[in-house]
């Protein structure tokens, strides 16, 4: 086991980090709908981080560790291998600091996910589709060029970032939630929830939320061990990696549930939040939605804080 | 000219509307994107209206008129002629009151319409798809129920409830845009706002778009005359009205300018917001974008805040 997992993140870390990314990163907005309400069933308030820098929390996380290098190491670059949200995050973060982000994407990743790295400026170098390959892509790319590796998810400035998504709903609510759910793939976002809302809502019943068919998270925290994933199969491509090792040991000790949902589940709450609420959201970010619809009685009554975790779609593509 | 026209309303008529009116709407969000900044060359504000209650800045003027009405008639119920947005949102008001919204919609109104007042609880009449069958079944009725008629956008207190989306805009932004932009059908919207803008942000332009294929708006403001709208060829069927004498007279004497935006760029703005802000907007409510982009010397390094009126699209028939 690392330091890192060894010295519990705190609240501090994750004020810090807020202060910090504060002029990166927007104050997104907690909106709510009285006809999805009436279809849960239970109040819901949705923090809408689809209408994030870069279209998804990940900016948080990717700003606040590029922002805590020293200058000297950051100067050097950053890079990290990913075909997703934080590849587009760190990539821009890079940019708007002047340096750059080199990412390793595999050779079969969406058109719509390479182009979206490269408008944000990110360097893309491609591997062969497999886990080896990216990790021995992600060495050589590091030790050609001096660049730090930054983590998706363990990492505990990304976790600190990630946090920071929650210590904004706690100021932008009234009062805590019965119920606050995120959808959970690394990890990086619940753990750093959880961090916060143990704090700050004590009484808040934290859930995590993922694909049934990348139940990873689930078979952990009912075990106690983490498990990991193997064959993904779901539409949710935000939510196939593994828990992270921090982020497991975070999420065991704070987190109270982990519910999972059908991919049929997940596209018919992107429709929903599409046609009543006005917002595009990815497939990864209506997974707790598609849990609350599919788990009635654990949400009925209850005031129920969701984290909409991003909207990056290809609008051609969409799965219906 | 009818007494309506004949007193001016004043900015104490919108901040009674939008005390008025609280309970019922959302503080709408202002929210920006620096990629469609760029792609603009000005800094623009956007005010989502497209996530207000009933999905349009609408529910506004509804709920106004209705909350105005002297409870033993406002208790005979209301009625309207519309196929969009207005009869939906006069619906989700009255239904909210209790008492009934009737709706006059032509046979051929698309059945996402229909379906959107009948959601609201709005009682349908359809009737032949002329301008005179509207008025004459309208007519028939108020006269059979005793409902009172709340107009879409020629009334002195939907006018007033409109305005409160820009009094709610100076009250968000730190210092008032160089140059404000709202769609303009009927008129509702824009002379709302322009009254609010004029006495509140004395210094700020204020500009209608409308689409070129209905462009009586820019015809009457030139000319100094109200001009009828024959027969209009949009995409952006919220728009395809003409100016109420009443809203036109607030338009002369307010407005600054009156710009036209082609369907295909219409369509381009819809994608572009949807693409890079994640929200969905409507073929009328991207007017003002495309405006922007279609007239970029205009807007030159300005502060923009624009109108997003409205986001009642049906996503199976979106236009690309």
């Amino acid at each position: 086991m690392t330091e890192q997992v060894k010295r519990n993140i705190d609240i501090d870390e994750v004020r810090a980090a807020a202060l910090r990314i504060a002029p990166y990163v927007h104050e997104t907005p907690v909106l709510s709908s009285s006809t999805v309400d009436a279809q849960a069933g239970c109040r819901l308030l949705f923090k809408c981080e689809n209408l994030q820098t870069a279209g998804a929390f990940k900016a948080r996380g990717a700003h606040n560790a590029m922002l805590i290098l020293p200058r000297e190491v950051r100067e050097r670059g950053v890079a990290t291998h990913s075909s997703g949200n934080h590849a587009a995050a760190l990539s821009l973060a890079a940019k708007r600091m002047g340096v750059t982000a080199h990412v390793v994407m595999p050779e079969n990743a969406p058109a719509s996910k390479v182009e979206a790295v490269r408008a944000y400026g990110g360097e893309i170098t491609f591997c062969a589709p497999t886990q080896k390959a990216r990790e021995e892509t992600l060495q050589a790319v590091c030790a050609r060029t001096g660049a730090t590796f930054i983590p998706p998810f363990e990492n505990r400035d990304v976790i600190a970032g990630q946090a920071t998504c929650a210590l904004e709903m706690v100021s932008q609510l009234p009062q805590a939630p019965d119920i606050l759910i995120t959808p959970v793939g690394g990890g990086g976002l619940l753990s750093g929830t959880a961090l916060v809302s143990r704090s700050l809502w004590p009484e808040t019943r934290i859930v995590g939320a993922e694909p049934a068919g990348a139940d990873d998270a689930q078979r952990s925290f009912r075990s106690g061990v983490r498990q990991l994933q193997t064959a993904p199969d779901t539409i949710a491509d935000g939510l196939r990696s593994s828990l992270g090792e921090l982020n497991f040991s975070m999420i065991r000790d704070s987190v109270d549930d982990i519910l999972t949902a059908s991919d049929a589940g997940i596209v018919r709450a992107m429709r929903l939040v599409l046609t009543r609420m006005k917002l595009l959201i990815e497939a990864s970010a209506a997974v707790p939605l598609a849990a609350i619809l599919e788990h009635p009685d654990y949400f009925a009554g209850r005031t129920v804080a969701v984290v909409i975790s991003g909207g990056n779609v290809d609008i051609d593509q969409l799965p219906w």
